[in-house]
Parts: C-alpha cells; sequence; structure tokens
C-alpha cells in the first residue's frame, strides 16, 4: 500500500492502471493552480465524470477510512486538492461549502503571495495574513488540510502555529538537503514535525536536485535523512509527478493570468524546459519500486509502511476525522449508499 | 401543519418567530433571482449563517423526512429554491453540485427568456430548449424540484413532458379564475396534475387579482375553485409573500442587470409599487388562518390537509427522494449527528 500525497497533470485511463499496478492506494490530485471559484468547480466535475468513468480502477475518498476501503477494493483513492487557494475569491464561507463537495487538501498559495499568506518566490515573505488565519481556523472546522509546500518559510511558520490540527508539506524536500526556494529549512520541518505534521518528499528533479535524482538508492537516501531530521511518523511521499503535462500546461502553472512576461517556477532562465523525471521513476509504475528502494537504505517494515503510507493516513485520519463542518447546515442531507461499499 | 411552496424576502428572526406561531411546517424560500454562480454561493453561505443563528426556530431541509423531523421538533424547515437557472451559468455539471450543496428547488427561468426556456413575459415563448431538457433531466436525477412558475405556458407544457419526475409551479393561479401573463391556462394546470404535479395558490395580490384577495373567504373560494379544475390531490399553497422588501428589492428583483429602463414585473404602470397584501394577510402569522379559511368554504379535514402541506410533502417526498445524484462521486462523505435528531 503506497500514498502519494501530490500529483498533477491530465490523468487518463492509462495513469489510473498505472497507479493499480503499483499498488498505489491513494493519491492526492492537482485540481487547480490560479482558477476561480467557478473555474474550480468545472475542475470538480470534470474529475467527477473522470472518476465515475473509470469507476472500476479509482474512486473519490474524502476520509482516511474511504483510502482503507478503496485499498480494500483493489481501486485507487482521489483526494481532491488544489494547489491554491483562488477558488475562495475572497470568501470565508466558501471552504465549508467546498468542503461539502469533497475537496480535502488546499495549499494556502501558489508561487505569489496572495491575500492568506507570502509564498515561498516573493522576495519577502509577510508572514500569514489576516484571511489566512480565517482560513485555516475555518479548514480546521472543515475537515480540510492545510497544504504549505509552496508558501514561504515565514508563513509556513505561522500556519503551523495558527492551526489547532496538524499541517503538510505535501511536496517539498530538505532545503539543507538541495537548496532550493521550494523547499523547506531545518526549523520549519522540525516545527511541522512538532505539531504532528508531516512532509512529503519529492521526487521532482528540479526541487530534488541532480544528486538524489541519480538513482532510487540516491532518493532513498535523501528520504533517510529528512527522517533524521524529522523522525520516522513525519516523512512521507509527494512525488510533484505531472502527467501528461505539454508546454501550455507548464505555462499555465507557472504564469497563469499574472503576468505578461516569463516565469520559471521552480526551473531556471538557463534550463526553462519540463524537467526529466529521474531515470528510476520514468514510468508511473515505477512508484511501486520505493518500499524495496526503502528497505535498501536501511528502513524496517514498519518504518516503510509508515513512510509510504502510514504516516499520510494517520494525518488524513486527524484532519479530515470530522468530514463535515460541526454547524451543519444540511442536517438531514440523505447520503446514497456509498459507491465504495457496493464493490 | 402547513407548508408554503415560495416565499421571498429577507428573512429574519421575527419572520421566523411569525412562522413557528402559525405552525408552519415548511417554506420554501427564494435564495436568489438573477445571481451568478458565485452569488448563489454567496447566497446559500448567508442562509447557512441565518439558520444556524436561528437554530431554535428553523432548519434546513433536504427531504421531505426533514420537514416532518423539523415539524416534530417545533421548528419550521427551510427548502433552498432558487426563481432562476443564473446559478448554473451554463453548465449541467453544477446542477449536482447545487444539489449536493442543499438546495432542491429552481425555477427553469424568471422572468426573461434564458438559455432553458421562455418565459411568461415574453412575446414568444420559445418552448423548452436545448439546455433547459439537459437540465431537467439532470435535476430529476439529482433529487430536485422543477419549478414552473414564472415560465411561458408552451415552456411549461414542454417541461411536464420532459421531466421524469412531477413537476411544481409553485407560485401562480389559474389564469381562467384571474387573466394575468404570470397566471396558468386551464390546459397547463390538467397537464400539470396529470404529470401528478402541484400548483401552489399565491396570495401576491398582483397575480390574484382584487376579487380573491378582499377576504380569507374570497381566497379560500379561488382554491377551491383550482381544486375543481386540477383535483385535491394538486393543489398547495404558494403564497409568494416577500419579506421586508423595499424599493432596490423590487427594482433588483424586475431589471435585474438586465435593462437600463424599467420593467414593472407582475405590477403596472399604473400601480408600479409595492402591491398591499391582502387585508387578512398583513402579517406573516396569518398564515394560520388558512386551515379554518378552507374548512369555511366546504373543505373537509383531509382535503384542508392535502392543501395545506400534505400535497407539497408528497410531491416533495416523490422528487427529493434520492436526495443526491445516482453517481455519487464522493462516497464515503462523513455526515455528523443531523441537527434535528439532535433536538
Amino acid at each position: 500500500m503506497l500514498i502519494d500525497g501530490l500529483q498533477c497533470g491530465h490523468f487518463t485511463r492509462d495513469v489510473f492502471t498505472e497507479l493499480r499496478q503499483a499498488n498505489v492506494a491513494a493519491v492526492t490530485v492537482t485540481c487547480g493552480f490560479w482558477e476561480g471559484t467557478v473555474e474550480s468547480l468545472d475542475s470538480l466535475a470534470r474529475w467527477r465524470d473522470l472518476v465515475a468513468a473509470n469507476s472500476d480502477l479509482v474512486a473519490i475518498a474524502t476520509t482516511a477510512a474511504d483510502i482503507e476501503a478503496a485499498a480494500a477494493a483493489g481501486r485507487t483513492a482521489i483526494v481532491l486538492g488544489f494547489q491554491n487557494a483562488n477558488l475562495f475569491e475572497g470568501r470565508i464561507r466558501f471552504v465549508e461549502l467546498f468542503a461539502e463537495l469533497g475537496v480535502r487538501v488546499i495549499q494556502l498559495t501558489y508561487n505569489n503571495q496572495n491575500e492568506l499568506a507570502g509564498s515561498c518566490y516573493e522576495e519577502t515573505d509577510s508572514g500569514l495574513a489576516r484571511f489566512g488565519r480565517e482560513v485555516i481556523r475555518e479548514m480546521n472546522r472543515a475537515g480540510m488540510l492545510v497544504d504549505l509546500s509552496h508558501v514561504g518559510n515565514r508563513s509556513t511558520l505561522d500556519a503551523i502555529d495558527c492551526s489547532d490540527k496538524p499541517v503538510a508539506v505535501t511536496h517539498a524536500n530538505p532545503d539543507s538537503l538541495f537548496t532550493h526556494k521550494r523547499n523547506k529549512t531545518d526549523d520549519v520541518l522540525k516545527a511541522l514535525a512538532g505539531k504532528g505534521g508531516v512532509l512529503g518528499c519529492a521526487t521532482y528533479r528540479n526541487i530534488t536536485g541532480d544528486h538524489y535524482s541519480s538513482s532510487l538508492q540516491s532518493w532513498c537516501e535523501m528520504v533517510a535523512r529528512t527522517v533524521d531530521l524529522m523522525g520516522i511518523d513525519h516523512v512521507a511521499i509527494g512525488t510533484d509527478r505531472s502527467h501528461n503535462f505539454t508546454k501550455p500546461d507548464y505555462d499555465w502553472m507557472r504564469m497563469g493570468r499574472w503576468t505578461r512576461g516569463v516565469d520559471y517556477g521552480a526551473a531556471s532562465a538557463a534550463s526553462p524546459g519540463k524537467a526529466p523525471p529521474p531515470s528510476w521513476f520514468t514510468q508511473v509504475h515505477h512508484l511501486g519500486l520505493l518500499p524495496d528502494g526503502l528497505r535498501g537504505v536501511g528502513f524496517k517494515p514498519n518504518e516503510v509502511e509508515k513512510i509510504t503510507s502510514g504516516n499520510w493516513l494517520r494525518l488524513y485520519g486527524e484532519v479530515f476525522a470530522d468530514g463535515r463542518p460541526a454547524q451543519a447546515a444540511t442536517p438531514g442531507f440523505v447520503q446514497s449508499d456509498p459507491v465504495l461499499a457496493l464493490s
């Protein structure tokens, strides 16, 4: 059983088939980067259609129990996430509404400062802003996981402190192992672990560097050093792998609608294109090699289990637990039989 | 027990208190006239806040069982409705999303033709348009009631025919009793009844006329003549009463953003302002007089019960029954304990 805390891209039946092949129990997917409310609802609707059309392979999950049920039924659970808070369009009350529509993971901001927080790419990180505090409290209440991956270090520390529930950095690596604006400094990672949070180690070459990308063993050694920093209960996998992305997709990711110029995101002017995946992870199903790789660098079976699924499952369980706002306003909303239970 | 199939306006604690005083078990409220997706979500969010702040008096209901539970607990159930389809912004997939957020009644169009249907005020009623057919099928699937009150007669007939489930004219009167574009011709009312639908008789003076507004007995006689037309199982109450509306509210209702000119809606240039309520219905709690009034014109107790609540309850039960799309995409979405069950 394997959980990937963050993937992007255009998912297809082929991707789902490979995820099954690798025994992936759950993936948190990226439903949007810059999209506002209506476009985000469009994205959720497209995901529903995609999952419905591939219901033999995947199922949308909104609780940790859903993920376990999907795994038992031989399906990969899809956890719906957004890498930005634009879906709220500044409205605190939309947190509850999107939670009810199944969204479970939201990054406070993507590459730019917004009304919630500072970004890792801004010259000055403002720290958590007023709306950011409101949204974190509301996400706590609504059972959504706060993702701080692209958030600036100062805002990240503020958010860890502000949140009543543990939070996540779903896709990044330690800055002390590979220096990059997208990676997290040791003090941030320790604060994250101190509040029960989880880091998803990324395989994305731009934030992993050539050394730790060079072989499965090398990447697993990065994970081992991260565990030394944070402890075995706080390190997991968040590959940041993008499926079927082409230049227009990367352009949207990096430039959205916010610049007439060029922005390279985690890439650079010297190497602006798509970063090649690590040679050991050219196919989605290579994810299935990770347990062996982790055993190969000395992790015991129960440690491998925590890194590859247990830590995400524990965190999802703690955060998604209520599943629904405490002040649920639609008391008798009838649930049809869960799709998973029918399998 | 009393159900009002359509009210508008700004609801307040005073209104809720009067509804309790009149033993009103449920009201379908108007969450929007011209609002698009985001504004409609804003409206739903405001309704949640309003209900949460008055949870001793009201509760949002999404099933007929919710209404009965609310009545048993001494609360008035709020059924969330919209008098226009603008909330979908042309997206078929948003029907399911709004259903999941608790919306249960939607009028295909308000005073103007839209992408779904023709309106009662257009010179030519196109009949049901292609998107209208799609939306009706989707509303059938999602457990939402199709409201045809302001819809043109031709489109209304098409919609009655198109819908697999019975539909409603939540607030109108027979055109043969008071001639008005907003009222429905006998053929429409018979077709509506023939498919198991329900007409909510309105008290709104502009579409009731002075004669049937002149006394409670007179209004109840209009109901009796409507029952003669449609049968006892197909006539109910839909007052169309507006709470706390002032000129800017009526301007929004009538002109929205669609004209730089003046439109009078159901009023007229000769009498453009707010129509005074019938003298016997100046206060909300006067709703409580209706059962006695109906008995006074000769209805038997079981007939009074059908008109005042049973017919809506039966229709809501048939249409809202599934409550949730058949292809529910968020299988394990955890429900907290129903508020009603705690009371």
